[in-house]
């Protein structure tokens, strides 16, 4: 059972914040392994590379044999029935037609005072993208993160994806393909993250690292961090579901259940106006339970860290919600975007009852790639701006300095910072002699 | 004496790859007593950070003397000489303008199969900005930091400035008031990022912490992160100017020497495409090093840190400066436009001869928190993006659903995850049936 919380119950704020602080992962501590791992790859390069994929993913490589070549892709991705390119094309195009927008433009101007100002943005050079190996081998995950990529202009995008017992995805390659990847090595865990970062003999290193992975893969990113970029280390996933009572229960019992089957520790949470109806959805979920595939996962996750809130209107529903700040919001009430105007710590918003949130994992075309834990609190998800820096520009004439010059010196005195203010003085002294 | 290095030389790969991988940081490991610090501060909140900061600060405070009254920050502000005030000013002002035009526009479209995305841009609620004290207390890094936070909306911004022995630089309470700040505290080091992340009876906590600080609070930033946001962990500044010989070798050497005043890590490099004029600003770096107030510091980081460069032509320079990827670039060339179109990893470009990097580090509008250590290659400077975070939003019609719905769950099905399609699939029955 999940637990159920009123806010007109005495005890409300206890149980909310205890909701909110409740422990839902429980990372293995891998430290030391991965450190080893890292130096190991840094010193001996592919020969590392190479035992460590024999030794964790039982596979015999050499180091020509890291990468994939274009003709063992071709040969997997022809394998991949119609339906499913279709679909993944779908997915790809809609992905692609939504990053596309969010490219930022360069500014330049000149104020006032003579100066001119402005900025550029540049794609990194070179991205890896970390690609899970086995069941969560998932080719949306890679459109997610190789699509924003190639749409920022990186020049070389290069994907690591173990391939355990010789097993590969063959959708996963064709992502790669759909998404423009220009290099895809069959390696995994920290040795990968390593070889991404450092370069060995035959890869060479990336600037930037993003992607899921288990526990030896985020300690190894938060390690490399640094010497290259990396995307945020994402936590369980998270819904939260805002319904009344004109919504089908079985609907929003599904849409929790989605999240619920990712993992034990993930969490769903529907708040609602209306207490029947939260009932209503709580044996539906029970209900689905009972035939699901991953009824052990979702059923786990749902006992454990699943929530149904009653609260007395929509205005406490939103400030629970963004209390919550949930990587995934669901809302599905009379006037959504109303409400979404109100809910603004939120990974992603899917609105009216025509949006499931598993819309969104693929096809919708906005990132699949959310801030989790509360993070919405203070970042974003995964985006084309993750994949390009800003350089800031910066001008001035003569005038200029003569105009706003002696303020910089009168600052760089006051900070004790004798040079700054003498390199401004030899100009100034230039001009006024 | 600096490093001369010359790209003719048959040795040069190795000792430019020995100048980019020159370890510059030595952080004392400061890891475990900052794990205490903030043990201590969340298990006893305001009486942990009045211990710490007497021990620390010297300074006896009582929990309701954390934060500065405003009648104290006006007292102390008044002290302030009026062309002091009147240069901040300045600062603060040229800095807004540039920021304002920094804000990302929200989007909302519906696109050909009838789904309208789009995003949504909040600020972070609450931030806390780290202002070192004693000589490193520049009331322009506060500037850089709380300006654009206010900008991109940030309603409470509190402050932590510690005062050792009761001092404080009243340019910095200046700071605060001319950009917004909102609460200023007397308390600094791991306690105070402690505090700000988790609160105690007096301090509320916030969501994002940004600004520089010693190996403590940057220890106690990386500890804190995930629980809040952090900027950047800045290491020491860096500077790379690119000059031909139309340039007056005491301006070059006074804008070498004002990186490499801050800090006997900092590194300054010159690079040339005349070797007597490279020649000509070593012997300038010499001359002004005999009178310089911070000569101790600033000879240690050029005879350390410091290097020469002599290329063939301005094409080698912009490679190098590339790999070098610079905190900061002057470009002192006769098109230097041109060339900055070629020099795209860098934090911050100077443009001519009358932008020395001084004048960006105070009044020119940019940000001065940038990237170093290489970092360029795949991050940017502080921005008003910073404090702001990103919402996706999707609201399919009932029509979008039944045109991109099965792609959708075909997806989620060769995932193995029944519940993703399922969610879909209910709604699509209801639309057929």
């Amino acid at each position: 059972m999940p637990v159920f919380l009123d806010t007109r119950a005495t005890d409300f704020e206890t149980a909310f914040a205890a909701l909110l602080g409740a422990k839902r992962e429980d990372s293995p501590d891998v430290d030391a392994v991965v450190a080893g791992i890292i130096a190991d790859v840094r010193a001996r390069g592919d020969a590392a590379v190479v035992e460590l994929t024999e030794k964790f993913d039982r596979m015999r490589l050499t180091a020509d044999k890291l990468a994939f070549s274009g003709a063992e892709i071709d040969e997997i991705v022809a394998r991949v029935a119609p339906e499913d390119r279709a679909a993944l094309e779908l997915a790809a195009e809609r992905i692609r037609a939504y990053h596309v927008r969010q490219m930022p433009e360069d500014a330049e101007w000149t104020d006032p005072d003579g100066a001119t100002l402005g900025w550029r943005w540049s794609p990194v050079s070179a991205a890896g993208l970390y690609v899970p190996g086995g069941l969560a081998s998932y080719p949306s995950s890679l459109l997610m993160n190789a699509v924003p990529a190639k749409v920022a202009g990186v020049e070389r995008l290069a994907v690591a994806v173990p391939t355990p017992d010789g097993q590969v995805n063959p959708l996963v390659l064709l992502a790669a393909k759909l998404s423009g990847v220009d290099e895809v090595y069959r390696i995994g865990g920290a040795q990968a993250i390593a070889a991404l970062a450092y370069g060995t003999q035959t890869i060479a290193p990336v600037d930037k690292i993003t992607g899921p992975g288990n526990a030896y893969v985020a300690v190894a990113k938060r390690r490399v961090f640094g010497k290259v970029g990396i995307d945020m280390i994402a936590g369980p996933s998270e819904i939260l579901v805002i319904a009344d009572a004109d919504n089908d229960p079985d609907w929003i019992a599904l849409d929790l259940l989605s999240q619920a089957e990712h993992d034990e520790s993930a969490q769903s949470i529907l708040i609602t106006d209306d207490a029947a109806f939260g009932r209503a959805v709580a044996a539906a979920v029970d209900r689905r339970l009972e035939t699901l595939e991953r009824r052990a996962i979702a059923g786990a996750s749902w006992r454990d860290f699943g929530a149904i809130i009653n609260v007395r209107d929509l205005g406490e529903a939103a400030d629970l919600s963004n209390r919550i700040a949930p990587e995934h919001l669901e809302l599905c009430v009379a006037d959504p975007h109303a409400l979404s105007r109100k809910t603004v710590h939120a990974g992603a918003i899917f609105l009216g009852p025509y949006t499931p949130e598993a819309v969104g994992d693929y096809v919708g075309g906005p990132n699949h790639v959310l801030p989790t834990a509360r993070s919405a609190r203070f970042s974003s998800g995964l985006s084309v701006m993750d994949f390009l820096k800003r350089t800031t520009l910066a001008q001035m004439t003569p005038a200029a300095l003569a105009a706003i010059g002696p303020a910089a010196e009168r600052l760089a005195n006051s900070e004790s910072l004798e040079a700054h203010g003498l390199s401004v003085r030899a100009r100034l002294d230039r001009l006024n002699g």
